[in-house]
């Protein structure tokens, strides 16, 4: 096995040299946002199951490429969708063009993703095993932005409906980049069924330690102000936890109508009065822990293991 | 062969007895766009192409239903994309729901075209075959759009890059639509060919013959207003052909700013002196032939190239 960052410079390699068709009009956007950066977490998972099965990893590039492209596809039409004007600190593609342009260069991105796979020097059935697990996930991930999309308008959701949500919206992805690594790796179906478990409750739990540092997080570590969520009303593990259990206190915060700095304070309080830091870090434990058994019930040599645990970690930024 | 009504009747049945999957909110702007009604002339062509090969008409239905959802998820987007609220009468689903649904519910859209292919009775290679061809036709469309756009933005666009761009945005659908029944016929290579060249010029024929009834056609017949593409300055055939032979007469009338039923008449004049009505008709016809004589080439029975004969010319609205 190689290191995460090792992984991570073979899909910037990757990225790098890839060859975008004409017009320049409409592939810019895409290109654009290939360069943005980000962690390139999904296709470094791709990338490490196949190496893990003994898959060569350069033939494991095109479909990892492929789930890189559609992550970014992704934040693409979420960012027309949110009405957000910023990406990683720089414009969104519909602020930079126009909501066409952002639309059209989308869907074409979806499409040089498919591509991608369709390139690789898999034979057919492999291939149609990766386009499978990816245009699954692909409907897995949209059933979880609408999801949320529906929860907006919504005043109660319950935990299970969450965890649902974000296994679909964020552990979907996380699980179909993994399984696809698995397929390159003509792995078993338990070996693939380990993996995809793997991804979607690490994805659970990267969602919930998401939700717990808008509260808790540090500014500065974060790069953005704390208590967004908070402010937005937002359905999270902690917001969903207190209305159930101290519906009362979290109406009257409402029913006081304070904003800002205040409001963020006030919640936080009742969220500290029911201990929901500690109780949502057990939850986080708890998905790791799951995804982790996911690796440790499979006969993967013990390098592989340790290459999965620590990768988990890293990606909720503990050290195991 | 059947007829066409009967090939129509077979996709539509198809349609009716189609199961979404859940949530609602996410499939039911899907289901409302497929039953808008519109001729499901790509799909029949699909299956029609199925049929002239001897293939199983019921098999190539799920394909077939794969090429309709995409050209209905091109019309959903395409309708943000031109602020167009209307949709064959109806509401279009961005104006029903809103942007971010009629985003959402598109991308879903895609993938389950391609679900639809995936979940076909062929084999793997005839599978990826498919997949192959219906992507690289969504890619091609992708770029008819763009240079579509493009084209508004700019003064002058030659005939040639006008052809090309008509062939990508109409003309490459229609040949996708036939070559996957080529490829549900387990056809060779030339017959995939000719069945492609068919769907191209066909498409190049349509839209000319589109831009023909805009300025020549019966407002009772079309639904719409005439003159909709000169009050929009629209590059068509027409246009560009009049802004290359009589510039200084175009350039009056734009600079003399008249709008509406005036300058339409005022156009349509200009038109008139070059007999662009004749010789865009004679382009039509140009175009048709290509398309018929694709079919000719081939060694199908007769039966079959009367059936795709007919079909070209009910396309254009004209008997053979």
């Amino acid at each position: 096995m190689k290191s995460i960052a090792e992984y991570s410079a073979i899909v910037n390699a990757g990225i790098n040299r890839f060859e975008y068709d004409e017009p320049n009009s409409l592939y810019e956007p895409i290109s654009y946002t290939m360069d943005g950066g980000g962690k390139r977490l999904r296709p470094v998972l791709t990338l490490a199951v196949a190496d893990a099965l003994d898959a060569n990893v350069e033939e494991a590039l095109r479909p990892a490429l492929g789930v890189e492209l559609y992550h970014n596809f992704t934040l693409l039409h979420d960012d027309i969708m949110d009405n957000s004007p910023t990406r990683r600190g720089r414009q969104a593609v519909w602020k930079k063009w126009d909501t066409a342009q952002a639309i059209l260069s989308g869907d074409t991105m979806f499409s040089v993703a498919i591509d991608c796979i369709l390139n690789s020097c898999y034979g057919d059935s492999q291939r149609i095993s990766l386009i499978e697990c990816f245009n699954k996930t692909a409907l897995a991930v949209d059933c979880g932005q609408q999801y949320d999309m529906d929860f907006e308008r919504r005043e109660e959701v319950s935990v299970e409906e969450y965890i649902n949500m974000i296994s679909l919206k964020t552990g979907a992805l996380l699980a179909g980049a993994c399984k696809m690594g698995a397929i390159c790796g003509n792995a078993t179906s338990d070996i693939c069924d380990a993996f995809y478990r793997y991804g979607i409750n690490l994805g659970i739990a990267f969602q919930i330690q998401d939700d717990i540092l808008d509260v808790y997080g540090d500014e500065e570590t974060l790069g953005k102000p704390i208590g967004g969520d908070i402010l937005n009303d937002k359905h999270t593990w902690l917001h969903i936890t207190a209305m159930s259990e101290a519906h009362d206190k979290m109406s009257a915060v409402y029913a006081q109508g304070v904003e800002g700095k205040e409001k963020i304070n006030a919640v936080r309080a009742i969220y500290d009065d029911l201990s929901l830091r500690n109780r949502s870090e057990q939850q986080v434990e708890h998905y790791m822990q799951l995804a982790v058994d996911a690796i440790d019930g499979t006969n993967l040599r013990d390098e592989v293991r340790r290459f999965f645990t620590e990768f988990a970690y890293s990606l909720i930024g503990r050290k195991k």
